[in-house]
């Protein structure tokens, strides 16, 4: 039997790279920024137009999947993964980057059936670096195989995370004095780019070696998920344990030592899950 | 009478893409590392020969003509900024980036004259951005004329800096406590490329409004603080005080009102000077 997933595949390329142009369209005009939960989570138009788009090109063809977009969420659309084939989209993953023109903003696409990441594609569209990955088959940068850096020693790694201002001051604290940790390693360093999904096909094509996240969404995470597992990397809990999508935590490494060595150093805070309401 | 240190810029401009092109082949190959003032200080046998290309070509032509290059300083060359010209040479700036393949990775070369920076050349070369700025006459990207966003509100901007491991605890306190401050203002994120060059052209082509760092060198600065100004940017010390480029401290803004905004939220450190010895 021939793949049953690979069409939507391919379908996906074909809708993320219009979804790329229409951002950097976007970005040769004035963009109007509205604030969302915090004067520093932003989002602008183009964020749920692109949205708009990628969904609807979807569902005209694919009338009973199901979808969880972040501005569909953001508007009141459940989050819950169920065994229903599943497109998880991020529009635009870096707004603060997209408004501020910061050469890092990607469209993040992954592809769930039976709760299982099938496929998923990072688009990096100002870089014009298109990042995919089918389950099995190994991971691509422009059509060109990737893999990880395969380090095993975290005092030669480069590590990538988010800092932001957090409204909670202890997870705020707990969030720099984490920092400290890693950087106390010693590690070579760490690198805040501002695009999960690009940090983590970052580490996906050996760029990097680790990229750590609490409070990170499915939606940033179901593309590039399939991206770094795809190229040989370690995604887990920030524990350490087995990786959840819904869990809003994440560690993804070039491998397990590393993968292990973060889960140790990092002291864990308390966010929601993506697919609880009231938190 | 014509612009006399035109023809240095032009042939700086020739240099810096050679260099260029020397690290984006080294990056084809093994890459083999070695340990300067500690394990998070790296260098290359391709940032000391990009830098004996850089120096040996342009002695050739202008004999007379002083360098401070990173790699001649660390080798025991002065590191005294003089009335005669002179060439200030970071040949690989973002080093750890480099080793790791991160691909932000730059050229820096500024040329003073009577201790004034007459022009600066930054080659972000994996991306392929060449930033130019002659004294007076603006700064360019790839030719296309760069300015600074003029952001006047830090509420609004997005700010650069660099963390690093730092052997002398309080320091490396102060520089986290420094993120604390500035992502509490709040501003709309901090991000950490890992090139300071890039970083400051970043600010001069209106992509991130700030970029602050305490014990940053005058070779990691002295090409893009041409870039930057010539970019409308304002240039000033960690103090707000006149820019000093043997000093190690420096902010870069799009405007007064953010450059005078961090260096009050920020807590300076003491790092010896570039031009003195023993620190
Ligand atoms: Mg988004
Ligand atoms: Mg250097």
């Amino acid at each position: 039997m021939s793949d049953p997933w690979q069409e939507c595949m391919d379908y996906c390329v074909e809708v993320t790279k219009k979804a790329g142009k229409m951002i950097c369209e976007a970005l040769q005009k004035d963009i109007s920024v509205v604030q969302k939960s915090s004067p520093v989570d932003l989002v602008t138009e183009t964020d749920q137009k692109v949205e708009q788009l990628i969904i609807s090109s979807i569902k005209d063809k694919y009338p009973t999947h199901s979808f969880i977009g972040e501005e569909s969420v953001a508007a009141g659309a459940p989050s819950i993964l169920t065994d229903n084939p599943t497109w998880i989209i991020d529009p635009i993953d870096g707004t603060t980057n997209f408004v501020h023109r910061f050469p890092i903003v990607s469209v993040s696409i992954g592809f769930s059936v039976k709760k299982e990441i099938e496929f998923g594609i990072v688009y990096s569209c100002i870089e014009d670096k298109l990042y995919t990955a089918r389950k099995g088959k190994g991971a691509f940068c422009n059509g060109v195989p990737i893999e990880v850096s395969r380090q095993e020693d975290i005092r030669h790694s480069l590590v990538l995370t988010e800092m932001g201002f957090k409204s909670d001051p202890e997870q705020f604290k707990t969030m720099l004095d984490n920092i400290h940790t890693i950087l106390t390693i010693p590690v070579h360093g760490i690198r805040c780019p501002g695009s999960a999904a690009v940090n983590m096909c970052l580490v996906a094509c050996g760029s990097a070696d680790a990229y750590y996240h609490i409070g990170i969404h499915c939606w940033d995470m179901a593309g590039g998920a399939a991206v770094v597992t795809e190229a040989g990397g370690v995604i887990v809990d920030i524990s350490g344990g087995p990786f959840d999508l819904m869990s809003r935590r994440l560690i993804v490494a070039s491998s397990r030592a590393i993968a292990e060595r973060i889960a140790k150093a990092i002291t864990e805070f308390h966010v929601g899950r993506d697919d609880t309401d009231g938190e």
